[in-house]
């Protein structure tokens, strides 16, 4: 879906200038944490998957496909459904 | 998923630490760009959206409504399938 609406904009900026877009965003996210609107900190978590998915696209990976490759229902380190590694801060 | 399998560790550990590591986590990513291996890249990926997606469970937000409601095949700023907004660097 984002391949269709902004990939001839991302791949012209390139992997950096996108990253950057990404970075600038899940800051922004941090910012909404500090406030009390969950309007605004939905629209933050959309904005920085979209900057996921944008750079996923010039970089050709499948994003779905790599998440549940690592994290199909299972903790990839200690393989149980319900994480039992010790906790981490 | 991800609720399934981290959300007992995730909300022991709370926003702000789990906003931490997904900062970490993209640090990461960004550094795997530098590199030239496909399979370190999906997974650097693949832990951005799982940190995404445990923060978002912490904090009680539908990530896939929240990501359709904003970005839903159309660009939210000029509304066009293929956006047409100027480009941002």
């Amino acid at each position: 879906m984002m391949q269709q609406v902004y990939f001839h904009q991302d791949s012209r900026r390139g992997p950096h200038g996108t990253y950057n877009w990404l970075v600038d965003e899940v800051k922004e996210l941090g910012e909404a944490l500090e406030g009390n609107n969950i309007g605004a900190l939905e629209d933050e978590f959309a904005d920085v998957i979209a900057w996921v998915a944008s750079l996923a696209n010039i970089l050709d990976v499948d994003l779905e496909k790599a998440a549940l490759s690592k994290y199909r229902g299972k903790c990839p380190k200690c393989g149980e459904t319900t994480c039992q590694c010790a906790p981490v801060e």
